[in-house]
Protein backbone atom coordinates (compact mmCIF):
# COMPACT_ATOMS: atom_id res chain seq x y z
CA UNK A 1 0.00 0.00 0.00
CA UNK A 2 1.77 3.37 -1.03
CA UNK A 3 -1.75 5.52 -0.56
CA UNK A 4 0.39 8.77 -0.39
CA UNK A 5 2.41 7.90 -3.67
CA UNK A 6 1.60 9.82 -6.71
CA UNK A 7 1.04 7.35 -9.76
CA UNK A 8 0.87 8.02 -13.52
CA UNK A 9 0.36 5.22 -15.89
CA UNK A 10 -0.26 5.10 -19.62
CA UNK A 11 -3.35 2.64 -20.43
CA UNK A 12 -1.88 1.11 -23.16
CA UNK A 13 0.92 -0.11 -20.90
CA UNK A 14 -0.59 -2.07 -18.67
CA UNK A 15 -1.85 -6.06 -20.84
CA UNK A 16 -5.66 -6.41 -20.48
CA UNK A 17 -6.51 -9.56 -18.69
CA UNK A 18 -10.00 -11.30 -19.55
CA UNK A 19 -13.09 -10.73 -17.69
CA UNK A 20 -14.32 -13.54 -15.40
CA UNK A 21 -18.34 -14.51 -16.60
CA UNK A 22 -17.64 -12.48 -19.61
CA UNK A 23 -16.61 -12.67 -23.49
CA UNK A 24 -14.70 -10.32 -25.78
CA UNK A 25 -14.27 -8.45 -22.99
CA UNK A 26 -10.85 -7.14 -20.96
CA UNK A 27 -9.75 -5.20 -18.44
CA UNK A 28 -6.85 -2.55 -17.38
CA UNK A 29 -6.86 -1.59 -13.97
CA UNK A 30 -5.24 1.52 -13.92
CA UNK A 31 -5.63 2.82 -10.41
CA UNK A 32 -6.14 -0.20 -7.75
CA UNK A 33 -7.61 -0.67 -4.33
CA UNK A 34 -3.66 -0.47 -3.14
CA UNK A 35 -2.47 2.85 -5.07
CA UNK A 36 -5.73 4.36 -3.53
CA UNK A 37 -7.82 4.64 -0.35
CA UNK A 38 -11.24 5.12 -1.88
CA UNK A 39 -11.90 4.05 -4.99
CA UNK A 40 -10.33 2.08 -8.49
CA UNK A 41 -10.28 3.32 -11.62
CA UNK A 42 -10.27 0.53 -14.71
CA UNK A 43 -10.84 0.73 -17.89
CA UNK A 44 -12.77 -2.16 -20.10
CA UNK A 45 -12.48 -3.04 -23.91
CA UNK A 46 -15.42 -5.07 -25.56
CA UNK A 47 -14.96 -6.74 -28.73
CA UNK A 48 -17.80 -5.73 -31.08
CA UNK A 49 -20.34 -8.78 -29.76
CA UNK A 50 -19.05 -8.82 -26.33
CA UNK A 51 -21.00 -9.50 -23.97
CA UNK A 52 -20.77 -8.83 -19.79
CA UNK A 53 -23.17 -11.17 -18.32
CA UNK A 54 -25.88 -10.12 -15.77
CA UNK A 55 -24.43 -9.81 -12.21
CA UNK A 56 -25.39 -7.67 -8.89
CA UNK A 57 -22.75 -6.98 -6.03
CA UNK A 58 -23.06 -4.34 -3.12
CA UNK A 59 -21.26 -1.42 -4.58
CA UNK A 60 -22.17 1.02 -7.61
CA UNK A 61 -20.08 1.80 -10.98
CA UNK A 62 -19.57 4.68 -12.62
CA UNK A 63 -18.99 4.59 -16.10
CA UNK A 64 -17.92 7.08 -18.95
CA UNK A 65 -17.57 5.25 -22.32
CA UNK A 66 -14.98 6.42 -24.39
CA UNK A 67 -15.63 4.86 -27.88
CA UNK A 68 -17.92 2.59 -29.37
CA UNK A 69 -21.18 1.97 -28.27
CA UNK A 70 -22.37 -0.32 -25.91
CA UNK A 71 -25.97 -1.61 -24.56
CA UNK A 72 -26.43 -1.83 -20.84
CA UNK A 73 -28.99 -3.66 -18.70
CA UNK A 74 -29.46 -1.89 -15.83
CA UNK A 75 -32.14 -3.08 -13.44
CA UNK A 76 -35.36 -3.44 -15.84
CA UNK A 77 -34.46 -0.56 -17.70
CA UNK A 78 -32.22 -0.65 -21.09
CA UNK A 79 -30.18 1.67 -22.28
CA UNK A 80 -27.88 2.41 -25.05
CA UNK A 81 -24.27 4.86 -24.97
CA UNK A 82 -21.84 6.26 -26.72
CA UNK A 83 -18.44 8.37 -26.22
CA UNK A 84 -18.51 11.03 -23.67
CA UNK A 85 -21.30 9.28 -21.85
CA UNK A 86 -21.35 8.98 -18.35
CA UNK A 87 -23.23 6.11 -16.45
CA UNK A 88 -24.24 5.29 -12.82
CA UNK A 89 -25.27 2.23 -11.92
CA UNK A 90 -26.32 1.78 -7.60
CA UNK A 91 -25.20 -0.88 -5.68
CA UNK A 92 -27.43 -3.82 -6.06
CA UNK A 93 -29.14 -3.28 -9.40
CA UNK A 94 -28.27 -5.96 -11.26
CA UNK A 95 -26.74 -4.97 -14.57
CA UNK A 96 -25.62 -6.57 -18.00
CA UNK A 97 -23.45 -4.69 -21.06
CA UNK A 98 -23.10 -5.46 -25.06
CA UNK A 99 -20.67 -4.09 -27.21
CA UNK A 100 -22.96 -3.32 -30.19
CA UNK A 101 -20.71 -1.23 -32.22
CA UNK A 102 -18.67 -1.99 -34.95
CA UNK A 103 -16.10 -1.09 -33.27
CA UNK A 104 -14.41 -2.25 -30.11
CA UNK A 105 -16.41 -0.12 -27.14
CA UNK A 106 -14.05 0.88 -24.28
CA UNK A 107 -15.30 2.59 -21.27
CA UNK A 108 -13.77 3.64 -18.08
CA UNK A 109 -15.34 2.44 -14.73
CA UNK A 110 -14.49 3.19 -10.99
CA UNK A 111 -15.61 1.16 -8.23
CA UNK A 112 -15.37 1.62 -4.17
CA UNK A 113 -12.57 -0.30 -2.33
CA UNK A 114 -15.39 -1.26 -0.16
CA UNK A 115 -19.14 -2.26 -0.35
CA UNK A 116 -21.12 0.78 -0.22
CA UNK A 117 -24.94 -0.77 0.46
CA UNK B 1 -30.30 12.31 -2.88
CA UNK B 2 -30.97 9.37 -5.09
CA UNK B 3 -28.35 6.92 -4.48
CA UNK B 4 -30.20 4.19 -5.76
CA UNK B 5 -31.62 5.78 -9.18
CA UNK B 6 -29.52 4.87 -12.20
CA UNK B 7 -28.20 8.03 -13.70
CA UNK B 8 -27.59 8.34 -17.98
CA UNK B 9 -25.75 11.77 -19.30
CA UNK B 10 -23.96 12.76 -21.99
CA UNK B 11 -21.41 15.08 -21.26
CA UNK B 12 -21.84 17.28 -24.07
CA UNK B 13 -25.68 18.05 -22.40
CA UNK B 14 -24.19 19.63 -19.56
CA UNK B 15 -23.10 23.19 -19.17
CA UNK B 16 -19.79 23.69 -18.45
CA UNK B 17 -18.71 26.10 -15.50
CA UNK B 18 -15.85 28.23 -14.94
CA UNK B 19 -13.83 26.66 -12.29
CA UNK B 20 -12.18 28.73 -9.58
CA UNK B 21 -8.91 29.57 -8.89
CA UNK B 22 -8.05 28.91 -12.53
CA UNK B 23 -8.00 30.46 -15.91
CA UNK B 24 -9.33 29.07 -19.17
CA UNK B 25 -11.12 25.71 -17.26
CA UNK B 26 -14.03 24.82 -16.82
CA UNK B 27 -15.56 22.10 -15.21
CA UNK B 28 -19.31 19.46 -15.53
CA UNK B 29 -20.31 17.73 -13.15
CA UNK B 30 -21.10 14.11 -14.93
CA UNK B 31 -22.30 12.46 -11.35
CA UNK B 32 -22.49 14.56 -8.17
CA UNK B 33 -22.03 13.89 -4.75
CA UNK B 34 -26.12 13.85 -4.51
CA UNK B 35 -26.29 11.27 -7.63
CA UNK B 36 -23.78 8.53 -5.56
CA UNK B 37 -22.83 7.52 -2.20
CA UNK B 38 -18.74 7.31 -2.69
CA UNK B 39 -17.38 9.62 -5.42
CA UNK B 40 -18.21 12.08 -7.61
CA UNK B 41 -16.84 12.15 -11.58
CA UNK B 42 -16.82 15.67 -13.13
CA UNK B 43 -15.08 16.58 -16.70
CA UNK B 44 -12.41 18.95 -17.02
CA UNK B 45 -11.72 21.27 -19.89
CA UNK B 46 -8.65 23.51 -20.44
CA UNK B 47 -8.15 25.83 -22.75
CA UNK B 48 -4.23 26.18 -24.47
CA UNK B 49 -2.49 27.89 -21.77
CA UNK B 50 -4.89 27.38 -19.09
CA UNK B 51 -4.13 27.13 -15.34
CA UNK B 52 -5.35 25.78 -12.30
CA UNK B 53 -3.42 27.30 -9.46
CA UNK B 54 -1.72 25.21 -6.46
CA UNK B 55 -3.90 23.91 -4.05
CA UNK B 56 -4.54 21.02 -1.47
CA UNK B 57 -7.05 19.66 -0.11
CA UNK B 58 -7.70 15.91 2.43
CA UNK B 59 -9.02 13.90 -0.75
CA UNK B 60 -7.22 12.67 -3.61
CA UNK B 61 -7.80 12.62 -7.04
CA UNK B 62 -8.25 10.10 -9.71
CA UNK B 63 -7.30 11.60 -13.23
CA UNK B 64 -7.74 10.29 -16.89
CA UNK B 65 -6.94 12.07 -19.52
CA UNK B 66 -9.28 12.64 -22.89
CA UNK B 67 -7.17 14.60 -25.23
CA UNK B 68 -5.04 17.62 -24.91
CA UNK B 69 -1.59 17.54 -23.20
CA UNK B 70 -0.98 18.81 -19.33
CA UNK B 71 1.85 19.37 -17.08
CA UNK B 72 0.77 18.52 -13.70
CA UNK B 73 2.59 19.40 -10.22
CA UNK B 74 2.34 17.28 -7.79
CA UNK B 75 4.16 17.81 -4.93
CA UNK B 76 7.70 17.96 -5.81
CA UNK B 77 7.56 16.46 -9.38
CA UNK B 78 6.13 17.68 -12.38
CA UNK B 79 4.77 15.23 -14.81
CA UNK B 80 3.60 16.14 -18.64
CA UNK B 81 0.53 13.49 -19.69
CA UNK B 82 -1.50 13.08 -23.04
CA UNK B 83 -4.56 10.76 -23.64
CA UNK B 84 -5.07 7.28 -22.26
CA UNK B 85 -2.73 8.24 -19.23
CA UNK B 86 -4.26 7.79 -15.62
CA UNK B 87 -2.94 9.98 -12.52
CA UNK B 88 -3.36 9.59 -9.02
CA UNK B 89 -3.07 12.41 -6.80
CA UNK B 90 -3.12 11.42 -3.06
CA UNK B 91 -4.99 13.73 -0.49
CA UNK B 92 -2.91 16.69 1.01
CA UNK B 93 -0.22 16.85 -1.65
CA UNK B 94 -0.11 20.48 -3.39
CA UNK B 95 -0.89 19.71 -7.11
CA UNK B 96 -0.84 22.57 -10.01
CA UNK B 97 -1.78 22.09 -13.90
CA UNK B 98 -1.06 23.79 -16.67
CA UNK B 99 -2.55 22.83 -20.33
CA UNK B 100 0.76 22.69 -22.69
CA UNK B 101 -1.16 21.47 -26.09
CA UNK B 102 -2.23 23.52 -29.00
CA UNK B 103 -5.76 21.58 -28.53
CA UNK B 104 -7.67 22.19 -25.80
CA UNK B 105 -7.17 19.24 -23.21
CA UNK B 106 -9.98 17.53 -21.12
CA UNK B 107 -9.81 15.09 -18.71
CA UNK B 108 -11.76 12.90 -16.20
CA UNK B 109 -11.15 13.69 -12.50
CA UNK B 110 -12.81 11.92 -9.97
CA UNK B 111 -13.14 12.66 -5.85
CA UNK B 112 -14.53 11.22 -2.68
CA UNK B 113 -17.64 12.45 -1.17
CA UNK B 114 -15.36 13.16 1.62
CA UNK B 115 -12.30 13.78 3.27
CA UNK B 116 -9.93 10.69 2.93
CA UNK B 117 -7.49 11.80 4.92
Amino acid sequence: MALDKPKVVKADEIEPKPVEGATGTRIRVLISSSDAPTFAMRLFEMDPGGHIELHSHPWEHEIFVLRGRVRVRIGDQTIEAGPRTAIYIPPNVPHEYWCISEEKAEFICVIPNKPSA
